[in-house]
């Protein structure tokens, strides 16, 4: 039987998402707290990766296993078993084939930024000491809706087949305090893709790059030629859509 | 001349809001960046005082100085030189014998409890495992309401003239995502008051207590009636009212 699983977590203490040697990870909590329920090795695959220090509200992910498990029940234990910075929020049955990477039809991603100093949001929000010109941040961002190849706002060494990714929301909205918040969300996301951007749109708003300038350089489809990423604190998974058909 | 500086901070760091030996405190702090910033030893008077953990989303301190300053200037620079958990959000002047403590109208906190496991809300709210019954909590809460002797409801050894506080505001509201808030508003607040009011109402909540046996906490004016003091994690001082006729 294959389950898909959806938690949350304050990345500020881990290496990311996924497992790797040595370093403490989302994924390896996890499959830990999950072998020790079901009595198995058990390995998550989740629907994407998130870096070191980011954050997010809603994450999924799907196992496998044999044994005859009480969704509900096995979902209270799970979250009872994990550190305080990690919730399970469901635990629930999919078809055999549900793919958590691969039937995702979107994701989305939230940016928050402070432009006050603000003791309440740090681990959440990046700290932002220059002014920012919101209204030439979100032409900038409306250049991005549509399907484009990101190659430009992609790590180097990402291994994948395709850059083009479809963009269907992107833009910066004001929230309380003296915070903003940048909302975007497409069919997938490259490496690093999101922090590139919110990067980017910081020197558009700062001044440092011209909206033709921000128009060439996702043109260029060229993995030097966005600005500096944003920092990992400001970025939170907060959605990812799923067809409903997948669902058992 | 005499200036009223406004400030909040995330108290989890600290061993409160005062000065004492060997311990952080805000107010080290606060006195030693005013300090070097007015080339003066500075000592700052506070609204009141918050317990080890305890957070403020609006604190109020008064200090005197003769140097002539800038007060936005300084409030600027103090900002900057404290650390992310302390910001500073005013500098005013006020009438030189305007007194943070004794002038203050009024106080209110709010006590933030989860119902659910949040890695969002951990440091600034505490997580409760159990059910509760916030009809009956609110029934109690009316009972705070008006003047009483609050003497069940302070910790022993507090050096006060009087028990007496008149309460205005006392009630608890549903936030978002399972979270809940006590909000309390009084003259005056007697040492632990808040935490311990919300723990015996957390009693009443989940059936350890009826609400004549709450009335009875209260009209006993007794220190050892009260239930066991709630978290400090959940608890911050988010107003303090002052007369418009001390300002400058």
């Amino acid at each position: 039987m294959r389950y898909f699983i959806q938690f949350s977590y304050d990345g500020t203490a881990y290496h990311g998402w996924q497992v790797q040697p040595n370093a403490d990870t989302v994924q390896a909590h996890l499959d830990t707290a999950l072998g020790m329920l079901l009595r198995q090795p058990v390995r998550t695959l989740g629907a994407g990766r998130t870096d070191t220090g980011v954050h997010a509200r809603m994450m999924v992910a799907h196992f496998d296993t044999e044994t005859e498990i009480d969704a509900a029940d096995l979902c209270r234990r799970l979250c009872r078993m994990l550190p305080p910075d990690i919730a399970v929020s469901r635990v629930v049955p999919v078809k055999s084939d549900a793919h958590a990477r691969f039937d995702a039809l979107s994701r989305t991603y939230h940016y928050d930024i402070c432009l006050v100093k603000n003791p309440f949001r740090r681990r959440f929000a990046t700290r932002i000491h220059y002014t920012l010109d919101f209204e030439r941040m979100n032409q900038a961002a409306t250049l991005l809706l549509g399907t484009h190849d990101f190659n430009s706002f992609c790590k180097r060494g990402t291994d994948t087949h395709t850059t083009l990714c479809t963009v269907s929301e992107a833009q910066w909205m004001p929230l309380e305090d003296g915070m903003w918040r940048f909302r975007i969300t497409a069919n997938r996301f490259l490496r690093n893709m999101v922090r590139a951007i919110v990067g980017t749109l910081f020197d558009v708003g700062n001044g440092r790059l011209t909206l033709d300038e921000f128009k060439e350089t996702l043109r260029a489809a060229d993995r030097c030629a966005a600005g500096e990423s944003a920092p990992a604190e400001g970025l939170s998974l907060v959605n990812i859509e799923y067809p409903q058909d997948i669902f058992q």
